[in-house]
């Protein structure tokens, strides 16, 4: 752990500690959850923030550094159903993955055996990904039984209990932990959607993310940037803008700007031609198909909802077509 | 600041230091943000993230604490231009925090003299807000002129500049900088908020936030807990959970329920009651004003998102009335 001082003299009586992990301020605050949200059990407690760990070797790029960001679940289950719980955070955990847009054949589960669980944990199973230096682990899922508030109870000397209103009596939940490492997603979501094709005579480089990861969800791309052109053009980019991140770039070949935002993991290209100016469309252009559709400017916008929400690109909108397969 | 060590050995050679601010980690950056994100001045680069500081007195709720949440943006302007981006931010600024719904009264512009400016701004301005305990700052803006990249550039032996294509000349930048804290908004906020008033002749604690703020946007209260009424309003509940963040309470009278979503500042109460069950109508609640109208469930959600961001609450769907002034 990273060992610190509390104020200005640097003495015993001022060491603190970094967190190394977000779960411990979960458990000191489950009384608090318990008395002011009115939960009955099972119910959980979801915490993301930073923690640090004095690690001795870093790297794998962010794989494994001194400062990173967790994401932890403790969810409070009855005795006796934990092992089911502990099943369904399983599945629930690797489902995530996969609607994260991560393949399938890349996420493995590894429960652990017996000789090699925590002093705390009843069962445990990582959720590991094939990451370009081999599997590694992204979250750890672990049935932690009573271990935490019965520990915090003793050393506080106060009570950390439930009280079943159905059996009349005070029982101490188990916990089910999910634990993952948000810096590690990030790098699998990455690994996961390079790619590199190619496209139109020319290697190009892309990144399949998922529409709901990607950072730039269109970009508005004008044919030329002569003046009424580029101001119809601005204007469908301000309008996209009120709903969505979304890049105007109208510098150099409209095939430069299409591997640029290939590059960036935008999914949808709209492109703006002399022809729009007439008929009041535009085209759509589907970053890993390269398929292209032409729709009516007015049903733009909910178009790209449909396929930002993961509607199949060729759901035509009234008034379109398909332009380019 | 903080200070610690990183790696096994206590000694002078692994000494680091927590962050005490943002700012820093965009100024190293700042080259790498202009050789891929292709911006031409002015544009900014916004962070946020933890700053800790080894403060000596802690308090006011959470105004002063040793590890917070800061955010900054490090706004690059061309040098000439500086005064008049100083004085737009100043004015953003200020707006943005109206917008969350703080009062304007309670917000106030304290320019320094120029005797207490730090030495490397050329101007700066604090938004102070009027906390219980006094006026006290929330952000501070500051023309730094070009001071940060000329030091990291002197420290690092590496040029940092930006080549203006118009003027075929190298300049440094000038930056603007808001500097704000996220957990002394929070407070400002919540203390904003806070307010007692009567409601149907009982005392009541009620957050005026903002529905952008409010944790939970509306609350589905059936009338009561028959099986009929409540899957019914379970399926009101599941719908509108699609969208936002809703909470369903059965629990105790409804003058009660009320109350408990007064507290928490949710903005809507939806209440299903056996006439709803006929005529397919909802009554919805304003937590402000206490007036409800009733509007058909087919246009409940279209209400709420519209009553969400800003429209009166008495501009009603086709086959609304009013319910109670």
């Amino acid at each position: 752990m990273f060992k610190t001082f509390i104020g200005p003299v640097e003495d015993e009586a001022s060491v603190v500690y970094l967190r190394p992990e977000t779960a411990q301020g979960i458990f000191v605050n489950f009384e608090n959850v318990l008395n002011t949200t009115r939960k009955r059990l099972p119910f959980g407690i979801a915490q993301t923030g930073k923690s640090f760990r004095n690690e001795v070797t870093t790297g794998n790029f962010i794989f494994r550094s001194r400062e990173f960001e967790q994401m932890e679940i403790e969810y409070f289950v009855k005795p006796g159903t934990d092992k089911q719980w502990f099943e369904y955070w399983v599945e629930e955990r690797l489902n995530w993955y996969a609607s994260l847009g991560i393949k399938r054949e890349n996420l493995k589960l590894r429960p652990h055996a017996k000789e090699e669980l925590a002093h705390y944990a009843r069962e445990c199973s990582d959720i590991n990904y094939l990451f370009p230096m081999g599997w590694a682990e992204l979250e750890g899922i672990a049935n932690r039984g009573d271990f935490d508030l019965v520990q915090h109870a003793a050393s506080s000397g106060k009570g950390l209990s439930y009280y079943d209103e159905e059996a009349k009596e005070h029982i101490v939940p188990y916990i089910i932990e999910p634990s993952a490492g948000v810096d590690r997603t990030f790098l699998a979501v990455l690994c996961d959607a390079y790619d590199e094709d190619e496209a139109e005579g020319e290697k190009r480089v892309l990144l399949h993310l998922h529409p709901d990861l990607a950072p730039i969800k269109a970009a508005v791309l004008p044919l030329s940037r002569k003046e009424h052109l580029a101001s119809f053009a601005q204007e469908i980019y301000a309008d996209l803008r009120q709903q969505w991140m979304v890049q105007y770039d109208d510098a150099q070949s409209i095939g430069r700007r299409y591997r640029r935002q290939d590059e960036i993991g935008t999914p949808f290209c709209v492109t703006v031609d002399f022809e729009s100016l007439e008929d009041k469309q535009v085209t759509i252009r589907e970053r890993d198909s390269l398929r292209q559709i032409r729709v009516p400017i007015e049903s733009l916008k909910s178009t790209l909802a449909a396929k930002l929400a993961g509607e199949d690109l060729f759901v035509l909108p009234e008034g379109g077509k398909i332009w380019k397969e």
